[in-house]
């Protein structure tokens, strides 16, 4: 009846997750723990009495773990944990990007499509989120009519300098290479990345700041997204939909106002923790839901693979001029999906 | 490790605790179910797995349930499960008003200061309400300096012919009674309630709507409370709090945004469950963690009591052409608070 | 064809009007000015191409004067030269309050009904806001039904010594004494003023900051404003009128937003000139059409004495515990307004 | 002292400059029109108290007119009015685009260089907008930094089927192609023009909409530019200036907020002249005040042909894919501008 969890990697948001599942989450508890630095793993086993594994791998083994979280970094490590869950047939749920490469990601939808059973879901937690699921709904009832553009900026305080040009994409815009293809309910038919000459004195040599990133969809809707990782004022996510009778936009939620000093202020969230803290609430809850019910119904190890051949499509965009570059998937999506 | 919860009254209310301790509550789960309506009992007893209970008082009583909820309605009929609760020494939450008379929270209060323990827990959710915890900590931390005024407004869409006047205090207002007090952190001096001459048309021939409620605090706050019950608006509750240096804002949460036919709008909730409901969540969670714990820290008896208190203060004012009216509470504040 | 203005008093409010006739009415010019202070007087006539006057009656005498405007401070010296410009036939736009006493408002308006002739505009500028002609407009089209409450506040950044308890009333509220009635089209019946206890530190010991009015219509709609001439956040003005089907309020204009540091905010004017630019605007050229047209429409000395007999209840009250006072307007209202 | 203004064309804008200059504008009389459609110049004539010219020539040649407003449709005949009233020495207002081409604008440019004095404003009314008047000492004070990027929509309700593709870019575009290189205070180094695929069902079979625009600047700044002209939602004019520490955003001004039906609304305004009020006034008077000075600072003729030069580069991308196109003006900026 009680879910029993474990969960790998224990950083930022591993430690975020250990919270949730071990306060927040609707049948479940925080069965297990294991993460490199092992003062991690004895902290957050003794704070919520969970065990600790020596490894990811036995982590996964345990009888006495019945799923699985992977939130490890660096992101390729992601790969062989679940790959392995997969193989022993365990639910696993793993923070986005499921891996650094499309053919990482092929491998495991390979492997589960092998499998014949859908045990991978995948941490594109804007999907759970109030904001977009108010969006999707309109678009989906045709409230507005067609969609036809949508303009999104995605932009953090700031970021350190482990964080590269390539992470704008991959780690930064992923985000919305899923949420916006899941929102119009259909495929990307190609992007670009272009650099602006102009950027914030607050980077590093290795990451040009800002990037503007277009994406096309199949039926013509254009879609323009900022990616700005520096941008010294919050977590500002902003999605609108430009529609045929309306715009539709996301808001990032608050819950008082200020006036003070001839301002009228309302916060703007500091992190993705903060500002999708709901989203990744209900992410998880739903996830243990369709494990016990032995039916994920998530963003899929699929889900996954397209975002990455997106993010694949729109590096090669970048580092060919910002030339428009077509986004192809895989041949058929397998009927597991 | 994991509790089980009874919750007596399945009304609209009591249906909404159901699925939130069913489905989103960790640590707890639905054990079982009482109603004199033998159809609901049966509708949430099956859609959860609980067990049905014959009457609350069986419900309290079993070995099988280790922490009970009261939602019942009509109000006066709290009082007896909240009492058997106490008198077997079980922990029981109680939704609010705790009763509908100052002398039968006083009996509550009396029988639960006899048993040395505090098991009972009031419904006053608005204390776990992201906006009113924001607003509180502001006040505690003096950032804008010491509060000076408050304006609210508590305004519903609309009543059905049961509610009546006294039911804008006794039902509606109690929620700032509380609420209001414990965010200044003191108590009350005196209050009145005001009966406009002009009321809505949407009103009936019972209920004088709307109502205009003053309260002063013992060190001078002062504050006005507007009471409308059909506003045909939304659930709109608002709170202004005026300080020395700053003014601070209760908002309602919104999600997303729409800009169509010459207006940009957002959302009003409909009602409490959709405005409070992470008040809610976060109200049931920090009980049962409470419980768990064996010590409950929520609203207590006590705070019934003042709340009832200060509602007395105010029907007397309302049945006196709005004369001030002191608002004087217990002797002494027994020590279990 | 063109009107030329002559100004009494060049402070504050004069030499915004100052500034307003020479540069921004259409079909007027500055022609005149006169102060006790020379060096003012001099400098507005030199930068603007005006005429200095020894004194304000030889501005109202003089025959290149076609039309005055009395500004001056402090207030009961209005009375003075509203009443000569009355007696010789010329127009006259007075700042409001018209005088700082009913019996003077009421001596303006028996020389204007003894003339036959309405020659007075007081400056009410509210009336001319955007803001308020758009609330007027959707009761007076009961676009949401039939008004019930309002709430307003009136505040200010800060006030000097030289301003006491008694002007909340008489320098302030009075805008809402006017506006207010003008708004419902409907006149009081009666008010109160309460002091809280709570006052603000920025106060001193001849002001007592804030201070809450409360005001009933004959029909009875309710009314609380509150007063607050030390708030530290700016001029912030706010009129909630709350009717049947909907609520409308005031907003002040701002024209860009900023995101920074974790806020997104908008700016509050700082004191009347700022909020009400384009009502000031809007008063001086309609006042300035009417002097043309030879028909003046704006607020009138009967408005004049309606305020001052409105302030004077509001100021009773206040000296008198917060008692209701009843508001009685003189016996009848003549045909000239 | 009072300057006679004659107005050429009394369409849409040419009559909302008449109501401008007859009841707005200080220092000003509106003394002369005309306009191929008779009735309409006699019926503001007589409205005004004006004089009927024959023909556009007519009422420049006039003696009795100091400075002429040229507000013809279509835009190419502009250019005849104003090369005669820079040939006879008489300061002229022209509205948007000052020609259809830039080889016309040049002529002008040429003619009034010859002439050796800047007798020629051209309507870009943006620059008298306070949002905008914001925006620009928010970036020439480096406030927040150095700007990065703009977003920008000009949206408008619907157009008729006399708008047609090209009209996006010169018709509408155009005002962003001035006001935001002004905003900057730099040249542009390249424009886009991208027709999106989808299409709203608005539009009709010559327009494609909605189009979108970007331009980068020499400096680097890039700024994405939504143009959608049947947005069936308001005149929604957004421009978001994201710098190195803030994001300052232009607001469409409201004067009043409204809660009804579940939703709290505020107005958007239908067109131009409503959004722009503002800025047509402050456009109009500072134009005046120049005449009257014998020195126009407003945007001049070489604004005009920068505005046009960028249009041509936009709508050459457009007829080319989209690929990027170099905006190069005339080699030197004469020393008049």
């Amino acid at each position: 009846m009680t879910l029993n969890i474990g969960i790998i990697g224990l950083g930022f948001m591993g430690s975020d997750h250990v919270k949730r599942v071990a306060t927040k989450i609707n049948g479940a508890r925080l069965a297990g723990v294991a993460d490199l630095k092992q003062d991690l793993a004895e902290k957050y086993a003794k704070e919520y009495g969970a065990k600790i594994y020596k490894s990811g791998i036995d982590l996964i083994d345990s009888p006495d773990i019945d799923a699985v979280m992977v939130v490890t970094r660096p992101h390729e490590t992601h790969e062989q944990f679940v790959l392995h869950a997969i193989e022993i047939g365990k639910y696993v749920f793993c923070e986005k990007p499921l891996t650094l490469t499309a053919a990482g990601c092929k491998k495991i939808v390979d492997a589960e499509v092998k499998g014949g059973k859908r045990l991978v879901q995948v941490g594109f937690m804007r999907r759970f989120d109030p904001g977009y699921i108010e969006i999707k709904k309109a678009i989906d009832d045709h409230v507005y009519g067609e969609p036809l553009l949508i303009h999104a900026t995605h932009r953090n305080c700031s970021v350190d300098e482990t964080y590269d040009t390539s992470m704008s994409i991959i780690e930064t815009a992923i985000h919305e290479a899923d949420v916006l293809h899941w929102l119009l309910g259909e495929d990307y038919e190609s992007g670009t990345t272009f650099l602006p000459k102009k950027q914030t004195k607050y980077t590093h040599s290795k990451l040009h700041d800002p990037q503007i990133i277009t994406l096309d969809t199949k039926s013509g809707v254009h879609i323009d997204l900022e990616v700005f990782v520096n941008d010294q004022i919050g977590y500002d996510i902003n999605c609108s939909v430009v529609c045929e009778n309306g715009i539709i936009s996301l808001r990032s939620p608050f819950n008082s106002s200020v006036k003070k000093g001839l301002y009228d202020q309302t916060y703007i969230p500091k992190d993705c923790t903060e500002r999708f803290a709901t989203a990744y609430d209900n992410e998880i809850q739903e996830w243990v839901n369709g494990v016990e019910a032995d039916k994920v119904t998530g963003p899929s190890s699929w889900d996954g693979l397209v975002a990455m051949v997106t993010c694949d499509a729109l590096a090669k965009s970048r580092d060919n001029d910002a030339e428009r570059v077509a986004i192809v998937l895989p041949d058929k999506k397998p009927s597991l999906y």
